[in-house]
């Protein structure tokens, strides 16, 4: 097999097509990805820029073309100085990419369905489909990947295929792999199930693990490796911003906790008490602040407590992820892999397929997965 | 290769010589230790106690036999009482397992050097040496593990063996396995290098992960996983007891927080700012708060926080690890494992050998070594 | 005015009658008043023991007699052993106070409405009344105070008495005192307000100030001072026991929200963002744990986050403060002062009458009252 | 008396003098003055803008002069924008204010000693007395407060004048009046007593009360007040900038932590156990964490715990405190008050002469205080 076609030519580039695409996390994204490849600032938060990934062929920052879907108009230059000012931002940054973030904006659709919209599903599908394939033709990139990172959706009632999964469904119609970021249905949809599996195209979700989750998928294992019996776990999210007002309806948070608690579930082999709260305070901002307390029982029953505080700023943590996930799923497909893909539980809430739950083993897996996307033998 | 020599005989049975016997930990260990084998409670907190090892050819818990070494005068049944009223062991515990902790203390000599002791160094390694001999013999034990869980020493000075170290080194002349619970030199010391080496007997060392470096094992890694760039750890310690007393000394809090750090200098690569407080707090007795503050910069530099506060009872953490040690190197002497067990680093600050400094890791290469112990072919 | 008419006469005796005499709140109160006035314990918590008090002329500890209303069965001796065994009461004071819990409980009555009874309104009044009537009578005490310390119900609908309500209405019948210790109407009912106010007697209310609400009383008018702009306010309860469970109900947490909420809007002028949650945590027993967290602003805008965490028994909380209460309000009855106590707001969440709304201002209230209390001109 | 002469003249102007004048709280001063003044954003954090003050005949904010000392260099507007950069001041306050800093900055001289410096106590003093004066002379304001907000001084040793106490002596001599800020010796050393006293000019002090103590200073009554027993008070504070390099000398860190102090004693009636510990974390800048663990007992002995978390940014906190003083202060020299101001407790953590310690008190002395610098009879 000849090296040639295995590692991405030099002139190769690699489409990003988010759907909420003037959204906080789709906006840092896409000016972050454009200041780290510029060189402008150090790539912390990537872990597909540290060494151990140097060797699995990953399409470059640079070679990265954005595009989108949204109904919100703003423009991305905009939406990015609206960020810096609540300080999500670098006060440098929205100068420093603007002519990126215009490039990008001006690849953004408007998606639907719209305000007095009165297509069906499917030809709304059919027209996401097109600007997918657009997006494809005009920009030369070889490959696309499709990510969901619009709000939250309420969990869907029988028989409708929600937004989520009208996007992943033309994803799947457009050739693209695809990436859920949220616990929106997307791809997961059972209507979808059968599309999914005969599309041929790499796949992975759902629901980024970010801050509190991420805590519980390695504080969760210690408790289980040290034998010590958690009694009840309880947690409360603060947070503004458009996911802050989502997430105050109670059937998104549902959505949302679902994942929460499969962490602890998973890995503590029994569900203990205690509840989460997502809380809208719109004077946070971007800003999450997250509180977990443990009560657990150590030997002959003493009873201790382990209490957690997080404060960190969603779209700062969820835009590094985001770019991993396109960089990995596109070098999946460029690989010829397909389906699910489990070996990136390390970046999910509630990740397909069979999957170690504790965030270490995740790592393992995920880097042996980047071992395996670089091997040209 | 038989069976029979391979797995422990049915009246095998197993010596535990603490040094410190008279302490918390100690008397935590031994009243729990009884308790737990005569199913008055569940095993919480005792690793060796999860199916995992239940193919390792463990000694059980009901064939422990305890003794050993303590200036301190206070029998162990009136101790375990103390212990009751300040909520560390449960109130009903010193009545259930009274004669257990009779018989322990019945086991126990006063060590040294006592006050206004005229004895050498080798005429003290040579006293303590005996006492050990004399406990394997009369109680006609198998094979016996000396357990250093005496208060933290201060850093010795050049040329001089500390305390600890005399008692590690009268436990290789009496032909018994070592474990340093604590940051004391013990076995450490560069004197008893080579006579350690040339022992033929296992040793694990030192001092226990309990609970703020056992929190700072996963979360370390997690913050490396992520690519996320720790800027500064700082933290505070607050307790009381004796650990607290001793530990108000500044040369002893030294030996506890190089310990401390290294958790944090093997995980992260990079050193980052920050101090660690130990505060001898009375009024706390042998409860312990840990605050931990980390600040750490996520993608493009924005600044996030996490706070970490730890609230247990350090013997209560303390004593089922010290009875998975000593059930994990018994065996290991068993089957003539010697030399320090990297494997064991689960358990330890600042372990022996060449291990991997994420808990996860060290969890997965503390079961190898289980499913080791276990092998007969 | 002669002077033997005014302070308590050598063999003068208070009643104290608890509706809800067999809950976690009486039971300390019972337990404690005991230990206390038998010199068995100092008398923390206890702000009628302070010096302040010392002229106010309020019954001794050791002349309260108490009983009361339960329709839990399990006797008060039993009840103090259970709160022991969880750390509530001190181990030893169950056997300390047992002859004097035996002679309270055996001064409980079934009170009601029980399981099937077809007693209306009116009638339970009538044998509600009947027994605190008796309650006098045959203890010989020379007044009673009646509290509520039962669990919070919902609030009521229209027309309807709840039960709290028919326990205050047989307090006015029975010519007692009437302290409200929980968010329940009581005697708060509009049907009530007449007769409370025809009756004589002083009332004070309601819903005890323990824990988050007494921090938010202090720190509340701390920002205000301060002329820091407070933006959002949020905070979690953790807590099990009766109390858990009857405020996982939604109606019942409306009721000790409306508290929680006044308090904040009383001492910052505005109502600040955010929501309360309490959470029903079985395996933290009487013990809660409440997080606040407040966003507010500095100078020029400057962003900036104060957290709080309470972990304190409720028990050992309310019992002293009712104690308190009980002493304050009787004396006031025997000095003829009647109606509602806005003086005794230092005590309460949401209290009768027009009263100061920070901490250090009720409190100088307060003692201006005690002081009151005790001239004899 | 006539009118006239009572209230500020339309065109009156008072000085403000800044010992320290390029550090962060003073240029925060200087630009949010400006800014409030101006208009350009509401009044947070000033005391003094309260209604509650409204009458009292204070300068206003626009007539306020600024000047100093100090011996750093870098001017005015880069240290705002500095400071911008760091989010301590909002992004667009630099480039709104410039003009103003720059005439402030015009105003700062050197001072000293500077390094090689070979003049002597007297010979600084006068140096910077004629400095003083100068600024009076040129600007044509009618008073001026010196305000000492340097980086706090290690205790100084015997018979030696530190600098801090060279620029009050100064102060006395230019006819000024003083408020030390820090808890260096300024106007307490002992050897400026006597000039102090004669010199008719009021002053106040020492060191701000901006986070921790503050908090203190609400808590602790709180305790009080409650009759709850505090066992132990332990905190650490955690800060960058310039203040978390001066504090790291114990030396400095100990005379603040005089005050810290101070606030328990005072309101606890005793110290309890515990320690603070003030750390330099680079990392943080100008963002202060402090973490203050209170162990207290409550009823019966049961043991409570309350834990706080101040985030906040020390400059924000400090700079509408100062300017707060400045304003009574000149005021209380109009109205011909003089010595030390004890009314002024609320803003400090070691208050010159009898003040109340608790927060609450300190407010009620400063309102009594505002009025009497208003009434004109």
């Amino acid at each position: 097999m000849s090296l040639h076609a295995e590692t991405p030519a030099a002139g190769s580039r690699t489409g990003v097509w988010f759907v909420g695409a003037r959204g906080s996390v789709a906006t840092t994204a896409t000016a972050g990805c454009a200041a780290v490849a510029g060189g402008l600032t150090p790539p912390v938060g990537l872990v597909t820029e540290t060494s151990a990934f140097a060797g699995s062929g990953l399409p470059a920052l640079g070679s990265l073309v954005f595009g989108g879907h949204d109904t919100a108009t703003e423009p991305l230059p905009k939406r990015a100085e609206v960020l810096a000012a609540q300080g999500v931002l670098p006060s440098w940054l929205p100068a420093a990419v603007a002519s990126e973030l215009a490039a990008a904006d001006a690849r953004i659709r408007p998606g639907g369905p719209l305000p007095g919209d009165t297509r069906g599903s499917e030809e709304l599908i059919g027209a996401f489909a097109a600007d997918m394939a657009e997006f494809i033709r005009t920009t030369g990139v070889d490959r696309a990947v499709v990510v969901n990172v619009a709000s939250t959706e309420p969990v869907p009632g029988d028989g409708v295929l929600p937004p989520s999964s009208l996007y992943a469904a033309a994803a799947l119609r457009a050739g693209c792999a695809y990436v859920n970021f949220t616990p929106s249905a997307g791809l997961h949809h059972p209507a979808l199930a059968e599309e999914a599996a005969a599309s041929g195209l790499p796949y992975a979700g759902r629901d980024g693990k970010t801050g509190q989750t991420l805590l519980r998928a390695v504080l969760a294992p210690m408790f289980h490796q040290r034998a010590l019996a958690v009694r009840a776990w309880s947690g409360t999210n603060l947070l503004g911003g458009g996911d802050g007002a989502a997430l105050s309806d109670p059937a998104a948070a549902a959505a949302k906790n679902a994942g929460k608690e499969r962490v602890l579930a998973d890995n503590l082999d029994t569900m203990p008490e205690g509840e989460v709260h997502i809380d809208d305070v719109p004077a946070l901002g971007d800003w999450k602040t997250a509180w977990d307390h443990v009560a657990f029982d150590g030997f002959l029953g003493t009873r201790m407590v382990l209490q957690t505080i997080w404060q960190g700023c969603d779209s700062a943590l969820a835009a590094p992820l985001v770019l991993d996930l396109v960089r990995l799923v596109a070098r999946a497909g460029e690989r010829g892999l397909s389906g699910p893909r489990p070996e990136l539980a390390f970046f999910f809430k509630d990740p397909d397929g069979r999957a170690p739950a504790a965030l270490g083993e995740q790592y393992v897996a995920l880097r042996a997965f980047g071992e395996r996307l670089g091997d040209v033998r």
